[in-house]
């Protein structure tokens, strides 16, 4: 592709890092804020260099803050024995408004990926099997996605908790509050059908 | 929707001045970028700087460029008496690729669109006036989008043109090469019908 100059290059190809934008899409925006929205541009130079100067991870439960411990971890109020383990920031976000829990979280921040080279360091493994042999947790809620990565990375966490005789436990699977059923792919309600309750 | 933090919520705001992000993918990124990118995202903020800083438009054909005058309208070996008029400077990167076309462009960033309060002025039309009224060119090539907006823009322009009795022309629609009749749309077809040529 013909170049319109060397700044415009880079920017095109920077924009390449977010997820999801491929290099049609980084042109379009490129254009976008260099013809119709500097102000928009000049923001978001300034909102990126803030929150890669301010945020971090917490020390104790690894979610994004910006002090040395999150406003969660450091409340006293919250139950103390209880430990549910999500693979992104945003998962404890969706629990905190969905549900009255009121425990301890421990982000992965992704999940087991050997093929992209995504071990048990990478997940801050090390510093959860420190948490475990505190001997303050009674019991571990695994709550990583229902994906295939997700459910190894479930299954290796469930051992190191079981290793320590910790009670362990993860959302329940099945039918979404209305889903229709001709819609709810065959894995899902294959796992609805046996799992069926009593009423 | 809960919060992780005053910067982290102002980077995924600022993310949404970019074309094609809603609140959703924004989230996405701003957590991409911290758990997973910083250098990327330490990369991305520079590269919006510099070509905030560095790019402008060129005084002559209103490409996007980092000097004055672009390098195609300092070029004095193409032809001076043809004026192309296209939307974006993507357009003219795809012409320039395309075709053997050496002469003029004029680049509009945009159409028409009294709605969104883009009007002549927004256009560079007092800038084209002034180009058209030296009595340089002798043909507008108008290769504004076929759709309604670039259609109205190309009229527009065509009417400034022939009132200086500059010949227009404008690129020929039809069916693109390797087309399937089945999957043009109608208004193509009914156009490429209607326009078809002796062979
Ligand atoms: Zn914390
Ligand atoms: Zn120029």
């Amino acid at each position: 592709m013909a170049s319109l100059g060397p700044s415009i290059d880079e920017l095109i190809s920077a924009l390449r890092c977010l997820p999801g934008v491929g290099p049609k899409s980084a042109q379009r925006m490129t254009f976008h804020l260099l013809e119709r929205n500097r102000e928009g541009g000049a923001h978001l130079a300034k909102a990126l260099m803030d929150a890669l100067d301010n945020v971090q991870h917490c020390r104790r439960c690894r979610i994004l803050c910006e002090s040395d411990i999150c406003i969660r971890c450091q409340d006293e109020r919250r139950q103390q024995d209880q430990l549910c383990i999500v693979e992104m920031p945003s998962d404890v976000l969706a629990i905190e408004q969905a549900t009255h829990y009121k425990g301890q979280y421990f982000v992965l921040s992704g999940h087991l990926s050997p093929l992209d080279g995504i071990g048990p360091e990478a997940l801050g493994i090390p510093r959860l099997i420190e948490w475990l042999d505190e001997k303050t947790i009674l019991e571990v809620i695994l709550a990583t996605n229902p994906t295939v990565e997700g459910e190894a990375t479930a299954h290796y966490i469930s051992e190191l908790a079981r290793e320590r005789q910790i009670k362990v436990t993860r959302l329940a699977h099945g039918i979404p509050l209305g889903g229709e059923l001709e819609f709810i792919d065959s894995g899902t309600l294959s796992h609805a059908f046996s799992g069926r309750e009593s009423i």
